[in-house]
């Protein structure tokens, strides 16, 4: 619609030029860490000299920020308004749709690990979104409890924390070539075991659902 | 016994300095990872010269492999001879000991996903030791089942998976500071909920242990 040369169009070129670097930065801290990144790296993977990536991003550690936060905003929008084992179910999905890509894991894997020191510039980030995980994920299991859809005797806190776990241990297994199954199935499996027989006609889209 | 300066004296001594070494490079590699490290931090850390450390241990990646291998022998060793529940129930001890020393944990959860990688030098080591746990819980839970011990519907190749999973994932919680209970309270609710009344009672030491 809008002209190339319009102001649509630079609009446009730079939204495309942004999300080249975030491309590019996706790849390298996926395959190194952070730490061991630089930012020249990141530039010649681009296609962009310093201080065209320096415009668009002055830091190692905004860009950083900038990587992670699209990454969360698809995931979050997957699962807006939904509860109990919907809630699940749309995990299952998120959980289906990033194992396409190799890189996503292999980036998520090594930055927590790497972030897990106090002065990491992403240890906000992650102690922020275990904290968001690990409480959405026990309120789906109380309401899940609430609608006669959680076995007896499953305690929330841990269940939430043990999805939490497995979701992001198994990645590990995938990268090293040892994994039995996908990861959509590893948390559909996980879930499943805590359910009831109506709760697990509900995960997998079942008469509950229509 | 032996005198401080015959054959013996000179032999603890050269263990005492190799263990030294050990514990710096465990520290050293813990906290940045092992791209991230150097021979000269870890001299530094030891209170070795650089000529003293490369006379045990040439190479960054020798040091590694003695660093994880120590750490292993420990477990198999206490792992040894067991069998079904007991198994379980010896992972579970191990987990205890493990998660008092925060060093090792930040160490495994730094290292295994920056080795992720092909062409790091753990990256066969973690591919080895994967497949030697996957192989051992897959075991010790066919031999659950045949004791009766094991819930109906547990797959034991997925159910070995997911443990290999929570127990290598748990840890970032912790790390993060946001793990509702210990690791090994999370690894004994794992087995537990896979486990017949009768298994749960061989988990926690019961009546059948004695």
């Amino acid at each position: 619609m809008a002209g190339r040369t319009g102001p649509r169009g630079e609009y446009a070129k730079t939204q495309r030029r942004r999300e080249e670097i975030l491309a590019a930065a996706f790849s390298v801290f996926g395959s190194g860490g952070f730490l061991n990144s630089t930012m020249s790296e990141i530039a010649k993977q681009a296609g962009i000299t310093m201080p065209g990536l320096t415009y668009y991003f002055p830091t190692k550690a905004g860009l950083l920020a900038a990587v992670l936060d699209e990454r969360d905003l698809d995931a979050v929008s997957h699962l807006e308004g939904r509860r109990g084992v919907e809630l699940m179910r749309g995990l299952v999905e998120v959980a289906a749709r990033d194992e396409s890509d190799d890189r996503l894991t292999q980036l998520f894997t090594v930055l927590s690990a790497e972030a897990t020191t106090q002065d990491h510039p992403a240890h906000e980030y992650f102690t922020v979104r275990y904290r968001l995980i690990l409480d959405s994920v026990r309120r789906a299991l109380e309401d899940a409890k609430e609608d006669g859809a959680l076995d007896e005797g499953v305690n929330p806190v841990i269940a939430a924390s043990m999805y939490a776990a497995v979701s992001d241990g198994f990645p590990l297994q995938r990268l090293y070539d040892v994994a039995p199954v996908s990861q959509a199935t590893m948390i559909t499996s996980f879930f499943s075991q805590l359910l009831t027989p109506l709760g697990r006609l509900q995960l997998v889209g079942g008469p509950a659902d229509a």
